[in-house]
C-alpha cells in the first residue's frame, strides 16, 4: 500500500533510478513491515526552474 | 472541489483521456454529490522508468 | 498502475466513499483500459478552513 | 517546511516563474510564520489535454 | 486552473490560515497571470513526527 | 531537494516512522548521489476506508 512520490531534479540516470526504487523499497519493507509488491514509488523528475528554495529558482542559484 | 490527481503510465490516446476525464467526473458527482464543475482533474503521465512497483522499475519488467 | 489521488472535503458517508471508490475505479478500467487490480485509490478529507478559492477559505464562504 | 506543489497549465516564461516562487516564499514567509529557507516549492507544468473542469478537456473548450 | 497544495506542520491559527490563503492566492494571479477564481489552495497540515529532514524526525529534532 | 511523500496506512509506531525516514533518507543519497538535508519526507497516514484497491475498500476487504 505505501504509495510514494519522489519529486527530484532531472539528470539522474537510469541505473540510479533503478537502484533508488530497490533500495527505497527495501528501506519501506523493513521499517514499515510490509511486503514488496505492496510499494508503489512514482519518480517525478523536475528542469531546476521548477524548483524553488527561499524565494529563488534553483536555476538561477 | 474535488481536486482529483491520476498519475499513470504515458501512452494513452487523447480520445481515451477525453472519456477518462467525463467518466471520472460522472463517477464523482454521482457517489460525492457534488456539481459537475466542482471537479477538477489533473492527469499526469509517467514512463515506465519513473514508476517502480515491488523494488523493480516496470521498464525492467 | 493509476494512482489516483482524490482531495475533497470531508463529510462524506462510508457509503459514499465505498461507491466512489467503486465507481471511479470502474470509469477509469473502462477509459484508460486497465485492470482494475492495477488502480489505486486514496481519500484524502479536508475541513473547509483547509480549502481557498479565490482566495478566500470555504469556511469564510 | 511548508513544501508548495503548484499543478499549472504549461506557457508561463521563466522570469513569470521567477517571479511566482519570489512572490508565493514571500506570501507564506509572511503569514505561516516561517524563514524563507524553509519553503520549498515545486512547479508542475501540463498541456491542457491533462486537464479536466467539468468533465471536459481544457483542449476541448 | 493553478492547484497549490501546501503541506506544513501543524499549528497554525485560523486567521494565520486566512491570510495564507490570501496572499498565496494574489502572488499567484499577479506573476502567473490568472484570474483569483481559477486558484484552489489545498492546506495539508502535519504533526512533527510526520515531518523527516536529513533522515530525521522533526519531532527528535 | 529529494521531496518524497508517502501516503501509507496508519499504525505504524513511532519508532516505526523514526527508522522509516533514517532508511528512505540514506537509500536515496546513496542512489540520487545528493546529500541528507536535501531530502525531505512528507508522512501521511490513511484509515482502511480511504484507501481503494481493485474498486474496493480496504476496510471492506
Amino acid at each position: 500500500m505505501p504509495v510514494v512520490q519522489i519529486d527530484m531534479l532531472e539528470g539522474r540516470t537510469l541505473e540510479q533510478k533503478r537502484q533508488l526504487v530497490k533500495k527505497v523499497t527495501e528501506a519501506i519493507v523493513e521499517t514499515a513491515n510490509c511486503p514488496p509488491d505492496a510499494v508503489t514509488i512514482i519518480i517525478r523528475e523536475m528542469p531546476k526552474e521548477h524548483l524553488g528554495k527561499a524565494g529563488v529558482l534553483r536555476s538561477d542559484m
